[in-house]
């Protein structure tokens, strides 16, 4: 091949080349959010992109209405790009403010950011391709339109039936205050509807008839939190209630149910304590002569970081340096700091950085790598992907340092010219550290030896049993 | 006087002239189930047929907008008869089935037949103006349109307005599956929203820093269990969790809600009662570092029952007879008993009596006064009135034994004939009782004695605070 | 038979010939007071006044090492009076003070009367033989040492037995503050441990090593908790817990346990709601990966009383009168009421009669019979008797009014002048009453049909299952 | 001074001189186990000891009873050397047995090895005594004689008291399973009884009279069960129910209490920790209508590591080697091994180093010191000394790998010949840091400034409360 088809600075002419009309992409997918397995339009607009690029899409993979693979080239290396795109309930803003002000009441909104992690993932699966295909070098670049990673885990479900199989690398990223490269594992998560039918009966005239599924729900979270006690400090469980059984407080509840989301930084102990919760549904039913049926709706393994990809990527970041925010990016970030975040924004989203970033607004640099692998408190479908493929994911600055997930302070900053300049980055990173792995096939060699090593020889795992779908629970509450 | 002009069969001749209009009034009503304070088309329909009759009508009292008092006539004394008219959620039904089918799914439906017990109530008071006016015999007749039985307590409010104030006698009745004069008295009751606030956190991320007000919800009920062993064995509390904090398991819910209903045969005792529930939020909220407010949003006093005025009354139903069910009624009685309702029906509904009324679908008798007085588990906004007025209640056969309050199979028998039957029963049992007290005032004044031996010369006291109006609840959930 | 060899001024003066004896034989058992199931010295002392009288003995009958029986006499009728005599632990109490002062500190006392509840039985036992041997009327007497009635019940494991079988009639009495005739209805009972299993561990190293049996007694109580709101009123649950699993904060408590008493009006109902407090207990052990164990300990079935025999036994109470207290005894029983006891004692203690008894301190007069049949919220084995058999019990003024059971004040009054009179005057009653059902056999067979339309004709069932034995615990604790 | 008087080989000479003796003494204090703050014996002989050293001896320093100090030499620098040596409470065991068999059952044992950890520390005292008096070297040796630190923490008071604020370094060791410079840091604990005072009352008869304080213990327990998820994972909270109210199930428990161990790394953080808990206890008092009285009895501070001391520590400990097991110590070592130990003991007691350890049976090496400071998730109030003067620890082998602390297998080796051992390797590693004190005042200075980074300047600030005496809680129990 040419030595420097794929070198850096080609690539990001290619990115260049193509990054208006993927930050257009983004600010469209911005104006229609769409939840969890219902990003329809959000998928026609990729897919068009995509198709207009040469590249053959695949619909519906996996079984689910809103997975899609967009495929270009032939032969080996199979570069696979992550992309994401569904957005969160509630959080419509209006862009461009610093105070809150819901495009439409009760709306959805794109408050992860998502409207910019699809379209990234799909620009730099498109330079990839460009450069590639100039040159014409074998190797097959994929881009996953990859549905619900707030809720359910689509690339869970897709995991289940292996489309990630035959990859050979896995890139992803996801807009963020700073730019770094993702070091950290996360939790494994297991997520199920508990589900309690009592019998009811009048709580003033004949309590003793009946049998209170509320009860039961309450019960079993007061036997949850008795096992916190006992179980590893790392671990989680938590909960939401999600029917009460009505607000009528003269009837004994006959139907109620909670959510519980069970993590570990190991699968098998979260599947463990999972049991443990199960145990707990049981008792609680046996204590208040009430059924109670577990539905599973979710679950994702841990990510296995890669630090052969990581560390190619960390140099690729390193060159290609900070996003060019300029006068106005600043000012409105500041703008916003000032009137819509709280240091303890900031300490949070920055953590131990908080020192070293704390006067500024825009990350303008790149977080060094941590001396020891950590272990973050959250939890992402990528996991199972990276159980499948070595997978490398970065963090680009988007958003005003300080800016909290699932807020409507980043929705409004979801279409800004800062946000773009991240995403184009978050581009330019995985593309790069793609044709790396092109030019130099030993990445992919120790990514995938290390791979080996991470997880003993052990097959990947589906977290979610075979029988589960993803439209069980929206049959339910239909 | 002219001597029978107030005689029983007088007055039945007059209840009867006029039976088939209000019949047809309670069928509209039963066609336009309203919601508690939202009674406004069925506060019209009667209305206007009270202002076409000669009462004069006086709106919104008590300051409530679906509460009217319709009068007639001058001079002392002065006779008041209530109506009620509000639905219950959920209830709609197809009328004069065996099975469940609603009208519209969700909508609500008039599962307590208060259709059936305004219409019989300004029926009575009809019959009692004409017989009145007939010979020019002094006297006020008033029916009070009473809003609300079912949520907030109408009557309550409209107590502490003072409307009842210079009532003479007050006479009701309630829709039922026997004919009897109600003889027991009802629990006082209190009903309040608990309404915390923590501080939202991620679940995952950082637990120690949120305080949930879930977690309190929760305790708070954990602590009341607790009490119930501590409490009278004939009190009652009992709840509904009206918000959980969102249905999303990995946030620390910052804001939840229950409402409580504490009720004891004796309104200090509910007072007390209800001060220890306070107590038990108020340690729910130190528990878990969050805040609690408390909102009392109903209440009712228990009901005096008035044994001069009930002895009249049961005499004058002992001379009208029980409805006159034909085979038709009989017929449909049958089926859905034998479809749609079950002996554990029969037995919650008719107690005591089971076994000398479990052959029959229909109730064709009366019965008798019982040996002692008792306490209903249930409550009821009569109670108010009872305090300030004596007041006789009756009930009358309008469902087939067995029927259920509150459920589908009442509200498809809510414009049948026998239901209508059963209502103009009631209303001659009234409108006689009435009539008895203007032609023999001791009954009064002897039931005035009565209600001050029961009262021991006490006020009455209203169990909603001066400063809680039925709206406030309305503002906090729109 | 001579005519007035069973007459009531006969059988008094048998009681009187031997009183002052038995007296004594009760202050020996005051100055011994042994616990239940130990009660060693003071069955001896029984039994050789017993067999000084003729009595034939039977020891350790139904297996018990501290039942006995003692017999006179032959042929029918075979009338059975029942004798208690059984301590408290923590209740020794130096006699005739108005304040507490235990002879020996911990050490038990005769906190509820049974040194004078055996030895009035044994009276009225031995009066009734020297009136039928006087006269050669034929008749077996017979006394039963009954113990344990304070924990776990020794008439029931003794009517598992079948010893009370063969009767015609029981007797029996308790020490009071009031004279009348028992009337009342009592809860049957079920008493059991629950044992729980766990894993210890260090609480703060290794806390999810270790299972809790210490957080299962918890959440089965919060469990019964939860279950209060679904039970019958009337029923009871209460409980203690008699294993916490050690005094270490810093250990995971491996070993803990409980004991529950379950109690309702009947046993069927009673047996129930114990399931339903095992089944919490199974859903505790679920809920923290423990295992438990149930050890039923004790049990009692409902009195079933005997109007026949209560309407006998009051007319002789009538002609009885009460004790004969002196001054002495009316100045100490002031003393101690003034110094020892309060209003809410007093209300405790005489509950309905408080108006017309509040100004007294000793009862000189007789209770009259109530209008209506009701049920005592405490549990006696004198229950699994009546069920056998028509039995009878009176209550004697003994101490003063106000005095609590298992109280210090209650055994500082147990030996002196009043508890004397009072305990003679229910060996009168007893043995008067005894006497009628010989003279007049109607009367048994009166009590005998009564009985059976108690029971419905059902078989008596014990609550102990067959293999439980009354040492079983102590092997437990030893 | 001469050189080589405080060489390492001429420390290990004058160790080796008494080191017998002070096995000896070891051996004695083990056969007369003597509880927390109850150590009377124990110290009569060690005072003994020194006395005859020629060490000046303070009685009840820091007013406890069985606290003294020993002190030898003048000027400074001031050497001290900690010393333990109570028991604990039913761990009595027969010496050089593979089975648990108890000398008397019930007794109190050496279950921690503080036998050899006072003896040890005096043994080392002694030595630093002997080098620097041979040569007339200035500096004072100081020996602590350190009561109770199994319970309420002897150090903690004394500290409070002051008597260690004059020191330039400290030295302390334990009794452990390997050889190694103690590294890490621990948990600063507070310990508290809560007590609740409700109203007594009959279960069955008029439990709504009675106010439960067991009631309030248990919800107290279900708050702090709920406060779990929202505190920092290496928090712990445990307890104890170390009063239930009583055994019996039929009143409603009037007192009741529990023993509380709050920890966090930090001590501010288990105060504040504390704070929280308090206010659960006083929810759970709100909630039952009870009152709670909080004793605080003990408390820690976290062990401040230090690494200047921690360094040279080590260094000695490499060149001393490791204790000169024979082939009978591994013989019996194997043989409790194999008969009494499983492979989680082995795994619990080695943690990290499983891998390298599990064929041992004795440890014969040194262990590495870590790449980084950590936690151990346990207390002991060496911390609050750590806090006032540098402090180093080591702990030596002197039982089978896999001998969990507070357990009979422990007491079993306590007087063995490998025990006596570890316990010589101790007081050398000790007493030669010590003297590379005197040699090199810098090491002290830089010890010093390290101890001052590391507190940021605070002043050390007691846990324990001004007003509480380690008596408080024997009163109570008196």
């Amino acid at each position: 091949m040419k030595n420097d088809a794929l070198s850096l600075s080609e690539i990001v002419r290619h990115v260049h080349a193509k990054a208006a009309d993927y930050c257009a992409l983004s600010d469209r997918i911005w104006t229609m959010p769409e939840l969890a397995f219902d990003e329809h339009r959000s998928v026609a607009e990729q897919i068009a992109m995509l198709e207009r690029e040469g590249f053959r899409i695949t619909n519906k993979t996996g079984g689910i209405d809103t997975a899609f693979l967009a495929e270009y080239g032939s032969g080996g290396p199979i570069l696979g790009i992550l992309g994401e795109f569904d957005a969160l309930p509630d959080l419509a803003q209006v862009s461009g403010l610093t105070e809150h002000q819901p495009t439409t009441r009760g709306a959805p909104g794109h408050g992860c950011g998502h409207n910019l992690l699809g379209s990234g993932s799909a620009l730099a699966a498109v330079a990839l391709k460009d450069a590639l295909s100039a040159e014409g070098i074998a190797g097959t670049v994929r881009y996953y339109g990859c549905p619900a990673e707030e809720a359910g885990g689509g690339k869970t479900y897709m995991a289940r039936a292996g489309i990630f199989d035959d990859l050979d690398v896995a890139f992803s990223w996801h807009p963020s205050v700073v730019n770094e490269v993702a070091t950290k594992s996360t939790l494994a998560a297991i997520g199920a509807y508990f589900r309690f039918e009592g019998r009811g009966s009048h709580a003033a005239a004949s309590p003793h008839l009946g049998r209170s599924a509320l009860d039961a729900v309450e019960l079993m979270n007061v036997g949850v939190n008795y096992l916190r006690e006992h179980m590893p400090s790392e671990a989680r469980v938590h909960y939401a209630i999600t029917n009460t059984g009505g607000n009528a407080p003269n009837v004994v509840q006959a139907h109620a149910e909670s959510i519980y989301s069970v993590r570990s930084p190991h699968l098998p102990d979260a599947e463990r304590l999972f049991e443990r919760v199960k145990s707990i549904a049981n008792g609680a039913a046996l204590m208040t002569e009430t059924s109670v049926t577990v539905q599973i709706v979710g679950g994702c393994s841990e990510v296995l970081p890669n630090t052969v990809l990581r560390d190619v990527m960390h140099e690729n970041m390193r060159r290609l340096g900070p996003p060019n925010f300029d006068a106005a990016d600043h000012a409105f970030a500041r703008e916003i700091t000032e009137r819509a975040l709280t240091s303890d924004n900031v300490k949070a989203s920055v953590g131990p950085h908080y020192a070293s970033l704390k006067e500024k607004v825009l990350h303008d640099g790149l977080l060094p790598l941590p001396a020891r692998e950590e272990v973050s408190m959250g939890s992402t479908d990528v996991g199972d992907v990276s159980w499948i493929v070595p997978t490398a994911q970065c963090h680009t600055a988007c958003f005003a340092i300080g800016t909290p997930f699932h807020s409507w302070q980043l929705v409004t900053q979801g279409n800004l010219p800062a946000a773009h300049k991240g995403m184009v980055l978050a581009a330019k990173s995985m593309a790069t550290t793609a044709a790396d792995c092109v030019r130099n096939p030993d990445i992919i060699a120790r990514a995938k030896a290390e791979l080996k090593a991470r997880t003993g020889g052990c097959e990947y795992r589906c977290p979610i049993p075979s029988e589960v779908s993803p439209y069980d629970l929206r049959a339910k509450t239909a």
